[in-house]
């Protein structure tokens, strides 16, 4: 079975991928932020994935803080935390990706703006000239945490 | 094993997954996007995996057209092609969460604008407002190609 953490890296992506790499785990999310499905059997049902799964992927997302489960009615019901929501839009950008790369009849759905009801999508933006530069001119930089992780890994070898 | 597929969905977030959601994808996909490893032997020197899982996963993404290999020197060269390109956004968004969530020494990496070197940001983006509106003000509408594709599975059926 192959593990489900990235020991060897200091990235944040990768401690991402820790929280919701796994199969199955970001439409577990997607439905419980756009189809309101937070329990058990409705997760069960939409997504016909196996109930040990199931179980296995929301007690893992409990554990990492992205689900809460609350038990004050019947059926616990698993609702987004806010670090659960902030992943929503990794949700998106994977739609948005699917809808561009890989919808032949067009997007299935469209995310839609509450208020306005005007489409919405994600972008890249910079904070210093306001511009949504394409990710081609993006440029990665080291910083202190960085280096102070990995000093910190050579000190425990 | 778990499948690769996500069959019953009609949902553009699953076909992504289809493409980058195995072990390892998006960080092979952000090596070749940010730290210019384009060789077999630089990904796995830098990632540590297996070599017949970076095989499978290079091969994987070639078969989909995210990277393009260029073979006209020396060793292959594995690299993006527009739509690999277009999944930098995610790699952005993952490392984003990561940041907020699961950095307690701070962000190791920060993404920078190349021209004008602001920190960049993945944020929302209403097309009708042109606000960037959180998550939670999102709506999911289906859109007539849902119909169709619904339709077409219930007549394959």
């Amino acid at each position: 079975m192959l593990g489900r953490t990235y020991d060897r890296e200091v990235c944040s992506a990768a401690r991402a991928l820790e929280v919701v790499g796994e199969r199955w785990t970001l439409l577990i999310l997607r439905d419980a932020a756009f189809r309101g499905s937070t329990r058990f059997s409705q997760l069960q049902e939409a997504l016909g994935i196996a109930p040990n799964v199931l179980t296995a992927r929301l007690e893992h997302l409990v554990a990492h803080g992205v689900l809460a489960v609350d038990r004050t009615e019947g059926h616990p019901r698993y609702e987004l935390t806010p670090k659960g929501r902030d992943l929503v839009t990794v949700v998106v950008a994977l739609t948005q990706w699917g809808d561009r790369w890989a919808a032949p009849d067009g997007p299935p759905i469209r995310y839609g703006h509450g208020d306005c009801e005007g489409p919405v999508h994600v972008v890249t933006s910079c904070d210093a000239c306001g511009g949504s530069p394409p990710v081609e001119d993006l440029v990665a930089h080291r910083t202190p945490a960085m280096d102070k992780a990995l000093a910190r890994r050579r000190r425990a070898r």
